[in-house]
């Protein structure tokens, strides 16, 4: 099955990378402020971009310092029954976060919009670690 | 073989996004200000990034307003070989761009660094076509 698989090096304290990718505070500053999240394993996370229903996340795994592991409950339904991890490790004085969204069922026009804008997310979260200030999807231009 | 596939919407005239993509200035201001592009089928583009050897990629295809392709003849290991394509199409007042880095032997974690790059790319085309400013090479941290 496709996948979507990032990698981007932070330069910031692995716990505060790992706060930005699983609490409330840290996803509002990286992904959309519109948003509710428990930072543990079996919470539903959810998360709103513009006025669609919200995208519902089950936390399946939490590992302090080291990684998330999410699987999609609802979402655009190329989404649903995706499973997106989150994984952290030190690497020459900086963070190295592999991203991944796994489970596609196909490479279609949407998978290649979701490829781009998983790269501006985590340009958003450097951005946010490195110099306090992420990208949101409520200030990104589509 | 895996690929590398992204979309991006730009709002602009589509002459100006394949300008962007394809001549000295465009690129100079998207990717790298260290090049050298001629707009010709056969034509050897070269990229430097740092102080490394500049990658070399040849245009296979150029269609005005449509498409671009190059076969990248020197660079990264990983990347030798590899065909990189940008394929315009209007789309409701914007140009969707698709953008494919096909021929990966492997998914490794150049590929997912590439892949998160190749995001950084459409954003910085999107940011030069829409607002004059792109993120070229020289202005990213890495």
């Amino acid at each position: 099955m496709p996948s979507i698989e990032h990698i981007q090096y932070v330069k910031a304290p692995i716990e505060q990378v790992f706060a930005a990718l699983t609490t409330q505070a840290g996803l509002a500053a990286v992904w959309t402020d519109n948003l509710s999240v428990t930072p543990e394993v079996g919470a539903i996370n959810s998360f709103a971009f513009g006025s669609g229903k919200p995208d519902r996340m089950k936390v399946v795994e939490l590992v302090p310092g080291r990684r998330q592991l999410w699987h999609c409950l609802d979402s655009d339904p190329e989404w649903i029954g995706t499973e997106i991890s989150f994984d952290l490790e030190p690497r020459k004085g900086k963070v190295a976060v592999t991203l991944k969204q796994e489970k596609w069922r196909a490479v279609t026009e949407f998978y290649r919009f979701c490829n781009y804008n998983w790269g501006v997310f985590l340009l958003s979260l450097k951005g946010y670690c490195e110099d306090g200030k992420g990208i949101p999807y409520q200030d990104r231009k589509f």
